[in-house]
């Protein structure tokens, strides 16, 4: 097993820089003071197709060979990754196929289909979206880019946490959401061999809390259709991302769907951002636990801005 | 009648820059390719209290002396204004009192309270607000702070046009919303005496276009609890920002219902920022005049972010 380290992911920026936006680390008084520490939003709902995905989907396209890439590339996802490796495959001018589980928001199928992939739907299971995608690969001979039990997509996931770490300085935590474990393993990397000092956590909902319970262990645990409304999270780790965290996570924090809903209210009326609530389990992971960030300087990214505006939790 | 200049807004500037957000000119290629246009949007969403209500309030109150200063600040107000004049006299120290009309969003109500301004409530005309706000500030003594008729008020607001116009090169034309005309003159003054070629023009709701009636009869028309989303732009103009928008405006664009909420959607999906309703209708005046703005680079002031997110119309 081939683990990225800290010049993977810079050498992976060199391309990532070149399609993704660098994204504003946003602040707020008021979002500080009630959160009791100093928090920095790194903006990802501002990146191309609304998420952090479009680094890692971006990176591993264009690290193709002309050959490979010819034939296109597919994966099942959620959302935000179908739609990051279908503007990815777009912008290099090559197919690209995607296998969406049925009960995906509406807003990301439509997002996918407008940058030109061909979708196939699937149960909500890990296990039918891999057969799916299985026979999907077989028929097209497109490469399969996995939303992040892949090298090159968790070196672009890290480029974000690069562009943080290098703007602002003096973070003491970092805190990102984990689904399948490629932002927090891409994270973890670059943090960690930055300065070994830094804390990293990742907040995940209780209702699909099998990374803290992975971690706990030290086992892989399935996630079967959890029931959270951070849609971005419903996925498990692979042996790669359960290494790495293994290797580098200060912890894993869960949070209540409540708090979920709570937190992206907190941001949506104060910060004035769309997020979606994927992106509010860091924020909900902070409110929940004062104590570990009491007063420190706190990186959260923000992993994406991708919410059915006619069926908020609120 | 004191109208006031360029001069005036860069002097306002030394005090406002002190209080205020420099806020960020966000882009987004795809609401380009969308609006047919370069579109610089002005986040004054991001603005203290959500708004650019906050830099004309703020340049009021801090340039009473400290005499009047003392017995407070009293406004009427749909809400932004009220929240920022309750903000800039809560950091000078002062009392605010504010009357704000009874269909004021309750966002906005709490904001206000949560500065610590003593609140009275009216019935939703212009007249019953001048009636409780007299009676208010009599009682009280202090010095009334009006939303737009007033110099320092304008000087204020054009400060945002300012910090635009510094970053963003070669704009062509600028828009912003209008109800009683305080951004739009500030806008207009800073921007055509800095640039004559410049076009500026406002976009206000069809259901509220005593702006629009009144610039074209050249007579003021008052504006009688209209029927409008845009909760901000309720408002009629005053003889001042009436002269100032005879002077220097392009033109008033007016916008149906249906495309404000077209527009704000359009934003909150694509660019992932909270607008409120009256910010989107600049973007529903583009959407609904392309060939005004065909190729152009374009300034949109955001004017706030206060939307109610129990209460959305999507």
């Amino acid at each position: 097993m081939l683990i990225p380290n800290r010049s993977n992911i810079e050498l992976a920026y060199q391309s990532v820089r070149r399609y993704a936006h660098c994204t504003p680390a946003l602040t707020s008084q008021t979002i500080n003071s009630i959160l009791g520490c100093e928090v920095f939003f790194k903006c990802e709902n501002f990146q191309k197709v609304g998420a952090f995905k479009f680094r890692g989907a971006s990176n591993a396209v264009f690290n193709l060979s002309n050959k490979l890439a010819a034939k296109g590339v597919c994966t099942h996802s959620s959302g935000n990754h179908a739609a990051a490796l279908a503007l990815a495959a777009a912008i290099r001018g090559i197919p690209s196929y995607i296998v969406m589980p049925s009960n995906a928001p509406s807003i990301k199928r439509r997002a996918v289909e407008g940058y030109g992939a061909k979708i196939f739907t699937c149960e909500p299971t890990q296990e039918a979206r891999e057969k799916e995608l299985e026979k999907v690969r077989i028929e097209t001979g497109a490469t399969f880019i996995h939303p992040y039990e892949n090298f090159e997509v968790i070196c672009g996931q890290g480029t974000a946490s690069l562009e943080l770490l290098d703007e602002i300085e003096d973070l003491q935590i970092l805190i990102t959401p984990v689904g399948g474990g490629g932002l927090f393993s891409g994270t973890l990397i670059y943090a960690k061999e930055t300065n070994p000092n830094i804390k990293v956590y990742a907040g995940e909902p209780q209702n699909a809390d099998d990374a803290f319970r992975s971690l706990r262990d030290g086992t892989l645990y399935p996630s079967v259709n959890p029931n959270t409304i951070a849609d971005g999270l419903r996925t498990s780790l692979c042996p790669l991302t359960l290494t790495i965290i293994q290797k580098y996570a200060n912890g894993i924090l869960t949070v209540s769907e409540e708090s979920i809903v709570k937190a992206m209210r907190l941001v949506w009326e104060r910060m004035k951002i769309i997020i979606e609530p994927s992106s509010a389990v860091p924020v909900a992971a902070i409110m929940q636990n004062r104590e570990v960030f009491k007063d420190k300087r706190v990186g959260v990214i923000i992993s994406g801005g991708n919410v059915d505006v006619e069926n908020l939790p609120f």
